[in-house]
């Protein structure tokens, strides 16, 4: 980002155009350590080998939502409601640090590795790290991403069913898959943005938007986010590394880059990262390098299972995935493990590799959560799902439940 | 790509949709581990440090030129040229394979570790490789590859100033980077194409397109592949390789991926990898991953040099460049080496790793190759530099040459 | 549309790019005076007065839906069903026709002056014309926009909910208005199409993309076709020709232009216009500026209503619309018109032009109809409806309707 | 534009999505009988008749220059230069009436019929009778655009080699043509200018984007304002009014609307429109509408040479053009002269309705005029033929004429 070096501060985003760096703390910021390894950190994890274009990063989405926010700020201004030079700021180093503790294929690695920490609690030492560093900057953001700030509606634009991270990551994740039936509108969301009894709305003109974007995220989740190769991939790769955590339980040599080494050898706990900063120090050069590095390598380890799971993802030869409403019937299961496990000679514990069930879930709007509020023009409010008897809302607002069943082609 | 591997073989480009396969060969090239290794080779290399979106991959820019092919091929053949079945699927093979021999960050390495043998000798090794496994399926391709194919236009289609690898990546490469000036209108251009006298032509009325296509290459070049801080990146990336080169022929141990450690501790030769099939299966697990993970751990090696170099790319602290069209004076370099020497506490040598001048230069049309034909109604051809007094072609077939310094700021 | 009078026929579409005449027959048809005429009739009434870019005429989306009939045989044909030259080229003429006898606003003007007879009856009768000077070579096409051909499949990519009609209107009409909830994936959905028992088929992994039409075309029900003002507009310009054609009816002197005066001052039964072919060729030159040039001339007649109303329209100065789920009540109504008739001095007939509710209804899909056929893998069909537990489709089945009212500010 | 009718005052245009009112002065404008006229008056004339979609308005254009305009006045007021709110409201109202001059088919009118008036005289008279109206209130409106306002980068803005009317029209143009060579990236020049010395001018690191924007221009210049068949039919056009008017002077009987009678049949001067305010008015009710339906009306006409004329017209029977470098042969002018004579049976003067010749030239970028200023990082300014080694722009900057020969297929 050279442009963004200079004095004008200007970056390059295939979708939004010309960005500009409101701050020079939101600058100081992005020149950070903590904040450039997101540049190595993929927004999508393993989606790319579903869909190729989907290597964008969580720098780039961070930055996109700081744009988003931007724009924000200045329409809920525009309507006469108050936002100080101090509170902007402060929301718009929340959305850009919002995603900061993210480790590398984030869902994989909390399933496996670094299983007692989550990234949300690796967010809120980076956010306090930074702050000290910062001088105390940051404390303004951190009241509002911890939604302990008065006004509400801050908090719900960094973290609520229609906040910025949303509605770009929608926009960014459609851009980059081309999976077109995801693109949203964000300039028509965020012009009808509005603000009622200190909580975020839309106004009621804006009722169509809303319902598009909703549905838009429902189609992201069975198109992209829970596509059943996606699922296969990701299952893939937790595997991989519960199975190098077991080797190395006993002590068995792995390749590994050094980041990766301290926490596959070692187990860290929520208080370990509090007592000793220099294990977030150790957490914040691993990335998807370290992962997929080592994972190259063990493609020749000499324990069987780790090295054909390893071969399985690097050269793409994915297991087969079955996706229904009804859960799978035990009988099938164990038959194909029977097959499995007289094919690939492995025992009847390490069979669940390579044969596996599970489930998941979409929900495109929560109605049992804070919800998204309508403004209609005589000031009064009411919830989306609740707003219009022409919309599906409530039919979005039910979760639905599938799965799927995992095996070698 | 799941969609890939069912029946349909469809997959989702950002850039033109669905794009299908039309040959069960495509298929099975692109599930060959020498192919899928391309999508760990991002096609732009350090310019993402720029533009942050330019993650995109050597195998999706190969899957886009192979969708050009299929169009240009549909086109010509609606003007009555014959392309037979067989020759389509060989141009398109070709197209798919023609940047198969690309290594990771493949200018960079070129100049520092595997610096006697290009990545087209490789291409061709590939190729050869894969031709012996599908069994002869691949000679036509390899020969109109080579350009020894009796109708030229072929050749050209795949490789000339109009073939569809420029289609695709200025395309591609503007779309991932966001700089708009770039983009091209493929879809105008191969509705133009023609042939006349076994050479590929572009139709007279499409000789705007032409010379937009010209623009925006040039564009492209000094916004993008030139881009000052790209080329300040690149530098420090070759520095990094040639100083880890030095200490490695010094026998010092350095942190390596296996299929680093090969090329990094040994030199080889073009004929070495005729003679040793398995140097090729080496260079084939070479990818992104291994040398920016290296690169990461160098960052605390003991090497000074090695370690300010590898930190100053991890958190992306790069030299400050100058550009200019004369060159830089002496005693100005001079004068920024004692400073640098001084302050880094490195010698005569070693500063040139920290500051040094260079030179770079666009083509946008070289006017002494084969050039781009014209076709006019009448039938009569003519090169685009001189189809009309209208156009600036002969400017912008002008090479333009500019100096670089890069020094630390 | 010069590149299409020469030998290679394109034509530049904002939508598409580069489209190409497949036909020696399409380019005759498209040279046609009857079809030229459609140059001047806007495919959208009066909807420009909400959205100013919806000038788009009738004539261009005939040539869209023309282009998207390409794909689609191109789709079907590559999936393995048979589509002979013969049947390919009279079901790309069916669809270029297919609206060939709308008539200048012509919803507005079924309901005021040529209300005997509809469009579909005038586009048979064009083609019947049409297929008499082309000596017979439409009466394929005509078969199968009637649904008398055999290969029920062609006739519902011409006219069902699923159709190159749909598919051109709704992307086109999103695009020139730039409500951009209505755009649709056309690509995504033709690639999708496929044929089972003779009937048109949706293949069941684009099951979201018809999720996402229906709703796109709800939406564009809400936002465009039924927007309160545009409903207004249209009612006044109902309100103008009835006024005016009660003038004519009691002999009053009109300014008209010579083919509107034919209709204004008499009036013609589906029987007047098979017996005479002179009735068809005077329709043939009727046209959007017939209309707007005599309102324009009328908004100084002598007449009181008709003036008012003429300088409303060409003025836009709209009438005021209320919009609600339950009817209006009576005497809410009266009372409006009570004050209209103090105010504008008119009498209790006459108060109805300016004072008048009525209702409408959208359908984004008919369950009543034939409906949307999904093809699964295993070959076995179901209606959209009914394909997925997922889908709303059966509450975008529901039939939606509103009351409106309109009366002056 | 319902949208714009309520408090919120927005608008759709495809081009910019949302698009805001700023100021109720400029509602209040648009509402007006004179603006509202530009509805019903082409941007680009009879354009439409080789691209289909080119029927936007001039109403649609003065809007969207008006939208830039608020893009560029809030980013060089970002660059700390001070445009008062009197000043912004202003220019903002400068740019929205710069055009309202115009008569329907200008150019061909200002050719035949009003040819002692030009538009920029009528939009003169118009916008003093509104400031009239408005009170004053457009009083430094009008200073600003006849460039007698002290602070001239304003006037540079309305009116200028790169003014928001330039940007609007290439933008608009291209994207309902479909001729997307055209597309320039108004968003990213904006970001570029700035004010040096009181003068618009464009910071260096937007050059490119420049030159971008004038080889558009002049690509838009060859393909549409001069493509040969949009020259043959307004040639047509002003053949068919100077007919009508010849025929007038003798007092021939014309179908005529009342407004189109007003200018056909008599001639009047700037001074007269000066005595007469009630030919404003008359020339206020005059739009595209008046002339199409005379033109169809005159199909039929008994003079031969009117009614060929404007059937040619009505059913697209244009001219063949024959373009070149040089002037054609005055004998071979002759040799058809003689045979359209013969075929069409008309005399040595009226052949020239049907054969003439004429030349057309184009100038992208005028050196001779003020030009573009760049501005340099060190405050330095030049103009932009001269600011770069790289560029073309005095190759741009040549005029280039071309000769032209119409005559009947």
């Amino acid at each position: 980002m050279d442009s963004f070096y200079n004095k004008r501060k200007i970056f390059n985003d295939p979708i939004y155009g010309f960005v500009s760096l409101p701050y020079e703390i939101i600058f100081d910021l992005i020149e950070h350590p903590f904040f450039q390894r997101l540049r190595r950190i993929k927004q999508l994890g393993l989606t790319n080998l579903v869909y190729p274009g989907a290597l964008h990063t969580r720098f780039h989405h961070a930055m996109g939502a700081m744009h988003l926010m931007g724009q924000a700020i200045e329409e809920i201004r525009s309507k006469g409601h108050d936002i100080t030079e101090g509170e902007a700021k402060a929301v718009t180093i929340a959305i850009l640090l919002h995603d900061i503790g993210h480790g590398p294929f984030s869902h994989a690695l909390e399933h496996s590795i670094v299983n007692n920490v989550t990234h949300e609690d690796i967010s809120q030492l980076f956010m306090n790290r930074l702050n000290d560093e910062f001088k105390g900057e940051l404390t303004l953001a951190i009241k509002i991403f911890q939604n302990k700030y008065h006004k509400k509606f801050l908090h719900q634009l960094v973290s609520s069913q229609l906040d910025m991270d949303r509605l770009d990551y929608l926009k960014r994740d459609s851009f980059f898959t081309g999976v077109s039936e995801g693109v949203i509108s964000s300039d028509r969301i965020i012009k009808m943005l509005n603000v009622a009894n200190d909580q975020l709305a839309v106004e009621a003109k804006g009722i169509y938007s809303i319902e598009k974007f909703l549905i838009a995220r429902r189609l992201m989740y069975w198109q992209v986010y829970l596509h059943k190769t996606v699922l296969s991939a990701e299952n893939l790769l937790v595997n991989i590394l519960k199975r190098a955590k077991e080797l190395a339980q006993k002590k068995v040599d792995l390749f590994c880059t050094p980041a990766l080494k301290i926490f596959l050898y070692k187990q860290y706990s929520k208080k370990d990262f509090k007592n000793d900063p220099k294990l977030l120090d150790a957490f914040a050069i691993l990335d998807d390098y370290d992962i997929m590095t080592s994972i190259k390598v063990w493609t020749t380890h000499t324990d069987p299972v780790l090295s054909m799971l390893c071969t399985q993802l690097v050269n793409r030869r994915l297991l087969k995935v079955e996706m229904q409403n009804l859960p799978f019937k035990e009988a099938k299961i164990l038959q194909i493990k029977n097959e499995v496990k007289k094919r690939y000679k492995v025992n009847d514990k390490d069979v669940n590799y390579f044969v596996f069930a599970g489930t998941v879930a979409n929900d495109a709007y929560r109605g049992d959560k804070i919800g998204i509020n309508i403004l209609f023009k005589d000031g009064s409010t009411a919830d989306v799902a609740k707003a219009s008897d022409q919309l599906n809302i409530d039919v979005l607002a039910k979760t639905v439940k599938k799965h799927y069943l995992c095996y070698p082609k």
